[in-house]
């Protein structure tokens, strides 16, 4: 959509938090969104780091979209390899107000 | 639903055909719907099972929804352990009739 602002984090072979921690930044930024993406093998990383950051981190984060896909690569030799993709776009919900003081 | 026959495709280990095809099978049933489930690791094959049945065996093929969670099992010590889940439920549009004759 024109205007809008995207972020990605494109998780791949890297521990697990540190993904979280980038998509965590993201997601508590002004556009309250963010975009999980990933190909191949990293596809379980990519849900593994949605399903932490909306059950450690964010709990007011909500899944908005996921997408799969099909990506085309170039091997080294130069013939074409197909493989899976997933996006994962959380949103952030309203927040919750301070606990009433007592 | 009530009354709604679910039928799910669990994918594992398997060479992942196998699962392409049941998948397939179930797809081109009745209800014209199919459940792909996975867990942790097979999270990706899910998604590869998905795509191979959309791109080479069912075209008409849409994703109805996608949905991701975490669930927690026993470890044989007893443990609780997390791991993430996906469901990619997919549904199959209307046949095209056949090609007209010339």
């Amino acid at each position: 959509m024109p205007g809008q602002s995207e972020s990605f984090v494109y998780v791949g072979k890297k521990p697990l938090m540190s993904y979280v921690l980038a998509a965590v930044m993201q997601i508590n930024a002004e556009s309250r969104e963010v975009v999980i993406k990933a190909r191949g093998q990293a596809i379980s990383r990519a849900v593994d780091v949605a399903e932490v950051l909306r059950s450690k981190f964010v709990p007011n984060a909500v899944v908005k979209d996921i997408r799969i896909s099909t990506e085309t690569l170039t091997r080294e030799d130069g013939s074409p390899s197909k493989v899976s993709s997933i996006e994962i776009t959380l949103f952030r919900g309203e927040d919750r107000g301070p606990a009433p003081k007592t």
